[in-house]
């Protein structure tokens, strides 16, 4: 079964966040969310979820899939945590998915794995990103890192993910599910 | 200030409560979460949400705007709640909008408010709600009454509540800010 990490740090875009968890777990993989500093996090629009399990207690290498939610506070957070960009930097030369929504592509930059690859971002973080490799479409696939712009395509953010590792009828069966 | 209220039982579906939530709130609109058992309320998909407030602890009548997420069991749930009923068929009966997504349709027929009333709902639940007005369109306005189909069709959902509350300008503004 495919495992996905999904790190929620205090301020995370709680749609960018929830999309993806509920739409892989129909997918019939297993998520798992991890508060970096608590086990209750409030995103950016004040909702508040209870993460699966803390950061601190997870092996980040025994997961498959890694995705980051944005939001400007948690991107910030994620990208500035040693531990993350280390994830971040295993997960890509280990050739498994790593995706990042909205401003949580920065993340990735600053990981130092976007060097040369096309990705795309919200665009009020486009000039942060500043890269020649830019893309302005809702989700952007080179190799095994996927981005995406915002919580509007976070369905097609999730979907191209799931069609990556399970096929294009595994990612229609979960859209019609939704009646996407 | 435009006050929503969001009833939350177990079982709701994720995607369906945070993604009205976060879009109302950046409509710049109050919006409270009312757990109707607990605090802590588990969705669909093991997804756990803090609820602002437990139902308990709200009065009703000073809300604007009523919604009612999805998710079978948390449908289910409002539909067997006294409270609840009596809430739907009083925003209805003053002229404020119900809303309800996915399967919980199915609770505004259970107070009596959709006899002759256009409405849809998720596929699966269609012929529960069993109305020769049913439409299968993505969202339905019928007087101030407001259904939709699933996750898949909640942002057009929540941008419907937008515009028909503060205009289209605003709805516009809500969806280039989430790159929809």
């Amino acid at each position: 079964m495919t495992k996905v990490l999904v790190p929620l740090a205090e301020g995370f875009e709680e749609m960018e966040a929830v999309i993806p968890i509920d739409m892989l777990r129909r997918a019939g993989w297993q998520v798992v969310s991890a508060g970096m500093t608590s086990e209750i996090v409030r995103a950016s629009r004040d909702v508040r979820l209870v993460a699966d399990r803390l950061w601190k207690d997870i092996n980040p290498s025994s997961f498959d899939v890694l995705i980051l939610p944005g939001g400007a506070a948690g991107s910030e957070f994620l990208s500035q945590n040693g531990e993350v960009l280390d994830a971040v930097a295993d997960f890509f030369r280990s050739g498994k998915i790593v995706a990042a929504i909205c401003a949580a592509p920065l993340v990735l930059q600053k990981a130092g794995i976007l060097a040369g690859r096309k990705a795309t971002c919200h665009p009020a973080v486009r000039e942060q990103l500043n890269i020649p490799t830019y893309r302005e479409e809702p989700v952007v696939v080179d190799g095994n890192i996927v981005t995406s712009r915002g919580a509007g395509t976070a369905f097609e953010f999730a979907l191209t993910i799931v069609e990556m590792v399970d096929g294009a009828a595994k990612a229609d069966s979960v859209a019609s599910g939704i009646v996407l």
